[in-house]
């Protein structure tokens, strides 16, 4: 069950002037028969920002993806779930090319305007003849209503579609952003995320929509853990196909281009917090955040080290107030130069640590009201800084064991 | 159940002259009525080298161990389960003192000349006085003979007491020398271990025993993980009693130096190694061996992401060849200029990745007869130069959950 987290209304989904959405069953995974592949157009002129996985052993895809997109402007996102097309050289790379190939002859486009996505098991070959043989259906049923069944066809140990919608206002016009994201294991994106596609028909330059991008991936995706692994696969696109008439946003520091960022950035946290709060096995939803630091660097540091220990994890998946796990990933977190005596600790509302000693007034009846909630705060202040910086995490669980025990992800 | 572990055999555990060890039981946890308390003493001359956490938030005995051991020769070690007295502030700093006091009162002797050594549940006062208590029945029976019951009285969640010992030749000597640890969770050592004591009758230099002590540490307790937490109590004291009449070894370089290095080395590494076999919840026995690095550090990082990789842990659990989630573990490591085209790695003797694409002659039945083993070896080859380490880990089971999700450690 994921924690605070329902499933999509379709109704409340706002279609994007310019992107049509199909899916389609292609069978990739064993027995699966339901819609896997989901083909996504983009109207002419849209322009797109988009980050990779850092993972060196990137999947086969994500370097197609990125050699068509320095190519050509893409029009096409072709995704599949059910496997990853990583770890299968130069026969994984082939099929990946053959996806795109079979996308631009059924659309009559070249293949480098096609950007590939996959997502699920590593190490085995991608079946390409059969996305071959459904993208017809996909391509039949495009639509700028398809976002819904789009949302559901990326899912892997997903529990629940991960889509939000959002209108606002900039130059008087009505500007719509819709965004979906997938994944729930293998999560600690670095430079990008587990595949999310988010669109606006916002008037936007190339510069501006990457600018934005960056600072939304910095304060979201980037700031989020399930099980402190990086996939192999993880991609962020940002689409703006240009069709809400505003005047052109150009300038980064122009006051409706931090309209758009704040409100890219919410939603960004929004699908973030999502993939979190559906985290493989989770029961409680985690914000750490720590303040008072020297720089963000070292505020991710012990906000991640705290966020990865399986001792903490344990202990919230227990809802147990054992807050000398925190205590112990704060002092191994690896800060120069740390000075104890200036640190405090808050689990909700809860002192714990005042100035590096024990908070006289701390009770464990205290701490057990905190750990009882479903989602849960740790904030902790190093007392050497201004800087602050705040990560999303879950609990680890028998569940997480199961699912990544018997499910071959 | 430990993996390949059984329980030392008291009948083969050679007593250490001039190192006597007395247990007594303190009941320091609520409702333990087995030792919890063990008080060694070390013959006047006995030279001690120890090594601690690197953990900031180092526990209160920590601190008042190594200000004793600036101060005098260290005569005595009292060491108690049932609680870390980390994390308790000032009232824990004095309660430490306290136990050093009253072992002091009953020998005669200054505080300064006891190590105190706690481990247990963080976060909760030393009831010093339980300790005063049964202090008296502790000395009362030290006795060469007591590494046995000893070694069973440092244990918290370990399943399984861990001693060693051995005989050697020394300029025609007989060398004894005998080990103990405990340790099962919250097990990722650096520059220390969990608790340790190895003892040995050798006649060495304090400067010989401080360089062998640094030397074991790096191929042993510091190439150890369970869970990736780092204790906030580890510790590891090497004593020397200079009883065996052998030509003091005072030079490092010397070849009886060198066997007693070897000799430590191989004792810290069964011990170091007991405490991985014994992990908690753990199933599965993990060498992990990273060749063809440019120096030991990316070889220690490489090895490290594997084995704190939950998704690796969980899949060595379930048997699963799943080498994929081996292979996201390698990309994400963080080396830099990484080269996947020079990167092979074995699963065991089986070939999963040469030059960076998936072996063409691997069969999932080849993984799999691999996977079905307790004790497993990950090779991988990084092709860049000539540095290689190992680090050791066991898997991530339900177990490991229920352990700590129930016990307050």
């Amino acid at each position: 069950m994921p924690v605070g987290l329902v499933a999509p209304d379709k109704e409340t989904i706002f279609p994007i002037a310019g992107i049509w959405l199909g899916v389609a069953s292609a069978g990739i995974k064993q027995g699966n028969t339901k819609p896997d592949l989901a083909l996504i157009e983009l109207a002419e002129g849209t322009r797109t920002a988009a980050v990779y996985t850092t993972n060196a052993f990137c999947a086969a895809p994500v370097i197609l993806a990125k050699q068509h997109q320095a190519e050509s402007a893409p029009r096409w996102l072709l995704i599949n779930s059910g496997n990853a097309n990583a770890g299968s050289g130069e026969a994984g790379f082939n099929a990946a090319v053959q996806t795109c190939e079979s996308v631009a002859t059924l659309a009559g486009d070249a293949p480098t305007s096609v950007l590939p996505f996959s997502t699920g098991v590593i190490g085995e070959l991608l079946p390409s003849d059969k996305i071959k043989q459904a993208l017809p259906a996909a391509y039949a049923n495009l639509s700028e209503a398809g976002w819904y069944d789009a949302a559901h066809a990326i899912m892997t140990t997903d529990t629940i579609a991960k889509l939000v919608s959002t209108q606002f206002t900039l130059d008087g016009k009505t500007i719509t952003l819709t965004g979906m994201t997938k994944g729930s294991g293998m999560i600690r994106p670095d430079m990008a995320t587990m595949l999310a596609y988010i669109a606006t028909d916002a008037v936007v330059s190339q510069a501006v929509l990457d600018n934005i991008l960056q600072q939304a991936m910095a304060k979201s995706f980037n700031r989020i853990t399930v099980d402190g692994d990086t996939s192999t696969n993880d991609a962020c696109v940002l689409m703006a196909t240009g069709q809400a008439d505003n005047a052109e946003i150009s300038d980064i520091a122009h006051e409706d281009a931090e309209i758009l960022a704040d409100e890219i950035t919410v939603m960004c946290q929004q699908l973030a917090q999502a993939i979190v709060r559906d985290g493989e096995g989770a029961t409680k939803f985690i914000a750490i955040q720590v303040n008072g630091g020297k720089d963000d660097v070292e505020c991710q540091q012990v906000a991640y080290t705290i966020a990865h220990s399986p001792l903490v994890k344990t202990a919230f998946f227990a809802s147990d107030p054992n807050w000398g796990r925190i205590l112990a990933a704060v002092g191994r977190s690896g800060v120069a130069d740390f000075d104890l005596s200036l640190v405090t600790i808050y689990l909700g509302d809860v002192c714990i640590i005042r100035n590096g000693e024990p908070a006289s007034d701390y009770t464990e009846a205290q701490g057990q009201q905190v750990m009882d909630q479903d989602e849960i705060s740790i904030r902790v202040d190093l007392g050497r800084g201004e800087a602050s910086d705040t990560v999303w995490t879950c609990d680890f669980s028998y569940d997480y064991v199961k699912i990544n025990a018997e499910y071959r992800s």
